[in-house]
């Protein structure tokens, strides 16, 4: 398949986004072959994640359209561009809406994952190398959406956001790792770093605070305290080794409060996976003094300002944010599949929907209910 | 001599601060022998400190007088109380305002030396186990201050608050290890800890800064910057290996977007040593996203906020704050006096004037013209 197609335009089906907030279409595209350190590939699933659904709505940004939007995704390689050495067609692989050159100084860096080169970009919606689409319908470009569009048969990602992993791992699972599960893990595991047995508090109970949850699981956390303004995901919840649940909702004084009272002054950790300033604030100061740290990992609006008393930090608390749960996409992800394949993760737990491709915009309205953690789409039925 | 005074009232000359804001008084007072799990200590040199002086003037919280102020000391034991087994008459000690009773979560915390028991406390004026003070004139008693009450000639402590140290070591040096120099040097080594050849910003150049700057020189920063408003304090850090100075005053936007500009996007590492929120804000928002960690020491006032954007975290910035620079008083700050025995740490640049101890409200003097980084106070003159 891959030598019949390599070096030429593919027609294939994609999900477009027209407009801001109307239902995707399914339509016949043309995808350019990869140029130099491109990679095209066929994607075989996709997981719907908010960041699509805030992009589509386009409330608070520049609207960008018509757009192909997906970013939580698993294929395997149809063909590389010039100067990709690393990859070959049938390799199986995860495209990240970040990168990794491992040339800068935050590749470089043991700390940072925020690749200079490959930085995640909403804004932007063309390729990094010449500043066009790959993408057109009947000559009109359609944009890109942080460098993956997986609602697509076939997409072209810069070879720096393509993790290739284990062939044997099952696409239609391990496409939650792209996105939403390391997100949430890494922000427990790399940063948080609860030690065994300590106390844990999970602000958020969507795909990513489960996943923060995930990492607090397999930490050994004697105590994974949920909390979430709907009651309908602490059910979910338990699911996830989530012991405790508070809705804020419940009592008349903050949060971080109730939970001081519940724990003999505060968690060991705690993360926060809203984008609630107000959630922020009790998650740093829910922390026990002496050794608490608190995760951000929520994606706050423009205009959040974070306020707490210095104080809070003086009586030695750590407030910390994350992004991509500080994995660096190529050298980690890898791993993180190794580790649902040894049977330590459980993701399949994850995905409670699953619908065909034609019936995408099914998967907006689950999340739009808030009946999904994850909804599964399959391009090839 | 001990043998003489041991279970004894100690007549002595003290340093009596009788009202707030007004000179201390050299008196002959009456010191009480230490009870269980108390140690009285011949104190032989003092040093002054911010903090006496902000609880002599007593702006902004209940003035507690007659108080023997006085924490920042050296001498050796005069006589110990009942169950106190790993200290001597003759043992060289430093007085520490907060303690380590080795039992409680905190100290048994590889994170945390915010001991539950003898935890700093400003307003308690007696000693803890009988609410008592060991001190008196003429039957008056007279208020201890942070469990140390160093500017008498003798004076009565809490074991756990007592280090001792290796007798060779001079104690008209390393009596600057009890407080300034171990809550600057320990912000820096255990805290923000500096991997070698970075950059770190130092905010305010007094005695705990330009210890948080001998942090960054042990451990090879490459560049120190000295943020100070007060231009006098430049030629004194430059001997503290400070390499570059900023007044925020010389610049009409704000101080973190200079360092920023200076460091292609910002320092490695920050401490914060002033305690104006508008520094802490600073040193916080002019690290480097990614890898970039700020150290708040600064005690604020009570209604300050720290108010800051969350993306400023989100990508990858930690801010902690530190008491006492996370250094256990027992277990951690006699290895400190080794590393002043071993020529490591180059403590006597701090001492610029020293006073005899009648002459002690010269060193208040000193302190208020912003002239002396410490003032030793010799009270066997």
């Amino acid at each position: 398949m891959s030598h019949s197609t390599a070096g030429k335009v593919i027609k294939c089906k994609a999900a477009v986004a027209w407009e801001a907030g109307k239902p995707l279409v399914i339509e016949e595209v043309e995808v350019a072959p990869p140029q130099a350190n491109e990679v095209r590939m066929k994607i075989l699933f996709n997981a719907l994640c908010h960041t699509d659904v805030f992009y589509w709505e386009a409330k608070g940004h520049t609207p960008l359209f018509p757009r192909i939007l997906g970013h939580e995704a698993a294929g395997v390689v149809e063909s590389v561009g010039e100067g990709v050495t690393d990859l070959k067609p049938g390799d199986h692989v995860l495209p990240v809406f970040t990168g990794e050159c491992k040339e800068c100084r935050h590749c470089k860096s043991k700390e940072s994952n925020m690749c200079d080169l490959l930085r995640i970009n909403t804004d932007r919606g063309v390729m990094l190398s010449d500043g066009k689409t790959r993408f057109s319908k009947n000559g009109q470009p359609i944009y890109h959406f942080v460098g993956t569009s997986t609602f697509s048969e076939y997409t072209v990602v810069h070879v720096g956001c393509v993790v290739k992993i284990n062939p044997a791992a099952p696409l239609d699972i391990v496409c939650i790792v792209s996105c939403g599960f390391c997100t949430g893990f890494g922000a427990t595991v790399n940063v948080a770093k609860p030690p065994k047995g300590c106390t844990v508090a999970i602000f958020g109970l969507g795909a990513v605070g489960l996943a923060a949850a995930e990492g607090a699981r397999v930490s050994g956390a004697s105590r994974i305290i949920g909390v979430d303004l709907n009651p309908i995901k602490f059910e979910q919840a338990k699911k996830f080794g989530v012991t405790e649940f508070l809705n804020p909702k419940d009592y008349d004084k903050p949060i971080q409060e109730v939970i001081a009272e519940m724990t003999d002054g505060g968690v060991d950790r705690a993360v926060e996976c809203t984008g609630s300033v107000q959630a922020m604030i009790s998650a740093f100061e829910c922390v026990h003094d002496g050794w608490g740290v608190a995760v951000l990992v929520g994606v706050p609006t423009n205009d959040a300002v974070f306020k707490t008393h210095p104080l809070k930090f003086l009586t030695e608390r750590t407030l910390k944010g994350t992004f991509y749960g500080n994995f660096k996409p190529r050298s980690d992800i890898p791993h993180v599949v190794e580790r649902y394949m040894n049977k330590e993760l459980e993701l399949e737990k994850f995905i409670t929907h699953s619908v065909s491709f034609s019936d995408i915009n099914k998967s907006f309205e689950l999340m739009a209910q808030g009946k999904s953690i994850r909804c599964l789409i399959r391009m090839e039925d």
